[in-house]
């Protein structure tokens, strides 16, 4: 079990990696840049993460699997840059894994660093999300999930939905996998059915 | 009088908070994206300096109600949106009131900590002003405290003024009340007397 | 030889304090503004890498030295701002010095905090690199040494460098002086050359 969730987890680095290098060649990043904006959206949520809460080593530094597994995605986005487009679909799809995985991972540090309900829901968002945020503050945009699309929402009903099934003692793995599949199939829909936030800007024209 | 203190401290964040948010509706963010403006625009500041000092743990982790009060204050720009430009000056004036007291709590911190002189008024700078850079960073701008606005350099003098009185062996509440006093008012004045730093490009025409 | 060592690391946060001041000054910055530019020009790096790291300190809380010589830089680049341009090519000197100096710095601290030799390259690399990516992300550009220059490149090279001699049992002070030696050279070789990575985008027209 262990195994799967590591596994997944590095799948969840390669596949932010790849769509983080992507971003940064459509910036026309050299090499070293590309490597630095894959890394940030693979692992740049959980590393805040770590910042914020005291005592704890950033992650990577303790499981450098997950350096070789970022470089590895933007090797493979290097080479297949110009047939990846073509295959979008199944990076959505295991980015939405990561996006389930690393929330969970992220909730689940908080209730162990006993840091209160709020802040383990703020700890998975951050864990789950905010390497996309990293990611577009160096490449000078506006974060993109500030503005269209419902990602860390997702992340929030997920982290939500694991400290209830918490409180109702449901043990693991239903515990973990629950709210995993709950958020990655939430983010397929919404992807799908390109849901957005209700806007706060309805009565104005422009 | 603690109690008078977190409630300032609150109140301060939930000043910010609207202040956060009514910036990031301006650049039209979606609800999440508007309330971690907030967040980070009420509590970046503390978050940093508490990042920097080893071994303490983020504030907001062990004092939920700063995340409550942001929330709250979230709701209230939101609501109140359109009415909120009439009130811009009770609005400054809670800012003001905000650096005054985030100044200070720095400057406090920084002396249990031992950090020195120097690096307690850097620390009060980085509470009472950051947060607004961080939200600047995010929404994608140049933070404005770098370009326009006597706001840090209010936080330093009102640091200073601390470390005076300390020395001097001024104690409590006067210690507190005076240094914050006098951050309030310059802050204010610097508002309505439209003051702004000596510019360094003085001989040049553009 | 520590004092030494001391003395260059000062005059390399005094020589990016510089740098950072200029680019601060070319974006119309007020003195605050300039002076924290120039601050986290010099020693960004080094932070970012303390706060990686857990039970570490940020290295200028305990060495107040740093931020006085960033304040002499700051002031420098501020009195000879016309003149400066005249001597930009020192300016590279130093500030390739300071790239050699800090990435060892970061390497040697890695190795200190056990951190395993990917890492050490990490660390090593955001050291000496990641000031000018802190100080471009605020002066909201997109970093530089992502885009054109060929500085981190040099950083891994001369960290890879350190390690191979650390392996090899090559003994202080030739250990730190070679790779030191290698990136100031690799760096100016680069500069002088105009070298830069091999483009990803090589067969597109645009």
């Amino acid at each position: 079990m262990e195994q799967i969730i590591n596994f997944i987890g590095y799948l969840g680095a390669f596949t932010l990696a790849i769509s983080g290098a992507l971003i940064a060649m459509k910036k026309r990043f050299d090499p070293f840049g590309v490597f630095i904006i894959a890394f940030v959206t693979a692992v740049g949520g959980g590393s805040l993460r770590d910042v914020l809460i005291n005592g704890k080593t950033v992650f990577w530094i303790n499981q450098t699997a997950y350096i070789y597994f970022i470089i590895a995605g933007t090797f493979f986005a290097i080479l297949f840059k110009s047939k990846l487009n073509h295959i979008s679909k199944p990076l959505l799809f295991f980015d939405a894994i990561g996006l389930g995985l690393y929330t969970i991972i992220g909730v689940q540090i908080g209730i162990e660093f006993e840091v209160g309900i709020v802040n383990c829901i703020i700890l998975g968002t951050i864990t789950g999300s905010f390497g996309g945020v990293i990611r577009d503050i160096l490449v000078n945009e506006v974060p993109v999930i500030f503005m269209k699309e419902v990602y860390a929402t997702v992340s929030i009903l997920g982290s939500v939905l694991y400290l209830i099934l918490d409180k109702l003692n449901v043990i693991n793995p239903i515990l973990q996998i629950v709210p995993i599949l709950v958020i990655i199939i939430a983010r397929l829909l919404v992807i799908y059915y390109k849901i957005s936030l209700p806007s706060l800007y309805r009565n104005e024209l422009k």
